[in-house]
């Protein structure tokens, strides 16, 4: 059993009030988690403190060498007040995953997931309870060493931080338009696009910007080697519907392996229907798109759960999908799983984690 | 012109032993260049102030997306007591051009060197005299809104550091055993292997962890797609002289343009040289190794100047070049090129740019 020290803060911040949007990622509980690591020594002084800011050297190797990852999840609060976790596990073993691959001490997932509750739990009051809102947490781990010099590090600050999110669009579940991204390349095989690291997501902000420009919010990534097979968006992996079949691409090593993608998959199995992981190809998808078999196109991630795309857009052509309004999978993908982060809709065994 | 305030330390720390190795990267100057960025107001209050920590909001955006990048030359001591930088306009230029693929706001060239120069006349009782020592000097620039989401930051901290140093290799010019990658990929055409940010050094980092392992010094990597075109060194670019032909690969997008490539190439033109910048395969290598074609291999980049290599390790074979010996041309550019660096050597016309 951990032993995690508490100090509460002596200045908390007051609550954000009832009818903040609480705008995705701008607004931080009044605690944090932390632990260090020294090559010799492993994890040690585990404790939750007053958020604060930190203090490097400017040499850290963080600043130079990119060897950080980070995690993202959410607690919800359930009608009778409850704080839920929802299937956190996936969220360590993808952590220890990420930090096997950037060669960052894997930390022990029971310590991982106690850390995790024990700051939720001193921060509970900020876990919000409107519609569409909940707490994000996101524990990252940076590199510490005062040195330069490219090799692993032998210092770590493990963090969690914490902060209370409204819906990821304000308008609820609303369809986005998605720019497939053919010049720029994300990841490649044989790379680091199945860490959940910085790299992957400084090579993607160049699309993004472009994307943004031209009127679309998101950016979809094709493989590095072909240019041709579909693989996630910026922050969701992807799924399609197409002639009553589900078809995500498959985790090939350039792909995040989402948990909200494998939640999708369980689901749409359980509810009968024929799900497949694929190397599905652009070409494909706009074929199906022209002869009316692309019933349906979404997006899978924590932040917004499920996001349907009501456009697609790649080189010179514009697909518009389902008229561009909501699929009926998407929309009951989206109910059924914050219907189980709520705690209203009985998932499947293990899915939820109580944490008070 | 730029009005750069100085706040000298109060505290000033002693200098290295004249014994001192200066193992690099570990040693840092009195001061440091710090200038601010925020959206609309752009560059501001470029300052040369003790070196110190940096404070940062945990959610700071550089833990956590990798916009972040950095830039590595060297002042030398002149035997006449001057000091000197080596091409800083070529890293000027690199830096901006990493800064554009990455969306980090540019800095006037002008302005980063004042700025250099600035810092490094402060401290410059700290630029050794020894031969093979030198000032390292690191600019690098990190994002730095309190913000959790994807998207280029609005703020930034620009910052130039040093760090004296000694020879790369204790006995100096030094033959390294090199191990080509065959499994892990550092970079692809359309990503950001061209740019000097951290996602390219964080993905080297498993492959050079076994490659150590294995009594490798170095990893060669392929180019991501074929997976045999040579690209790089983890820190160097890579020349070979087969059958009196100077090659190196081609930039195409995936390879760091090395200042010392850059140089390598001039002089051994100016030489009378054949210099080819061309893909070239592994098997290409390997087979000009069998038939005895094969005269040089070397690696070059600002820490080691010039590095031959004795050994080429890919799949199962392994290459003995020229006997584990140093090459005629590799030992030539290196003399050449120190000489330039240290004024003894008369280089080509704004190679040299004097700091006092
Ligand atoms: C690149 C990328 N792909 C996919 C996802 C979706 O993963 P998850 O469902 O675990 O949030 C995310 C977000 O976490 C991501 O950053
Ligand atoms: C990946 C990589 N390639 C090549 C080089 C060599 O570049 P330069 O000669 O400018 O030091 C470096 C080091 O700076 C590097 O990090």
């Amino acid at each position: 059993m951990l032993n995690i020290r508490i100090e509460k803060t002596k200045n908390p911040k007051p609550l954000p009030a009832a009818d903040d949007p609480l705008k995705f990622g701008t607004i931080f509980t009044d605690h944090m988690f932390i632990m260090n690591y020294e090559t010799g020594k492993g994890w040690f002084d585990p404790r939750v403190v007053p958020y604060q800011k930190i203090e490097l050297d400017p040499s850290a190797m963080v600043f130079h060498y990119g060897q950080e990852m980070f995690e993202g999840l959410k607690a919800y609060r359930s009608e009778d007040g409850k704080v839920l976790l929802f299937r956190p596990d996936k969220n360590i073993e993808r952590a220890n995953n990420t930090n096997r691959r950037i060669c960052i001490p894997e930390i022990p997932e029971d310590i991982f997931l106690e850390a995790i509750k024990t700051v939720v739990k001193v921060d509970e009051a900020w876990v919000p309870s409107k519609p569409d809102t909940s707490l994000y947490i996101r524990p990252f781990i940076i590199a510490t060493d005062p040195y330069l010099g490219v090799r692993p590090a032998d210092t770590y600050l493990f963090m969690i931080i914490l902060s209370p999110v409204g819906p990821y669009y304000p308008e609820g579940l609303n369809p986005v338009k998605i720019w497939i991204e053919d010049e720029y390349v994300r990841a490649v095989k044989g790379g680091i696009g199945e860490a959940k690291t910085g790299g992957n997501y400084v090579a993607s902000l160049a699309s993004q910007v472009k994307a943004h420009e031209e009127g679309y919010s998101q950016v979809l990534w094709l493989d590095g080697i072909e240019r041709k097979y579909i693989e996630e968006v910026g922050a969701m992996n992807i799924f399609f519907k197409i002639n009553g079949t589900v078809i995500t691409p498959k985790l090939n090593g350039s792909i995040l392996p989402g948990v909200t993608r494998d939640s999708c998959i369980q689901l749409c199995k359980k509810w009968g229907l024929t799900v497949e992981e694929k190397k599905i190809s652009v070409d494909e998808v706009f074929k199906a798109a022209e002869d009316g078999t692309l019933e349906e196109v979404w997006g899978t991630g924590t932040a917004a759960v499920v996001s349907p795309v009501s456009h697609l857009r790649w080189e010179n052509k514009v697909s518009k999908i389902k008229d561009g309004g909501i699929g009926e999978l998407s929309k009951k993908l989206y109910e059924n799983i914050t219907g189980i982060q709520l705690g209203k809709i009985q998932g499947p065994d293990g899915w939820i984690e109580v944490v008070k």
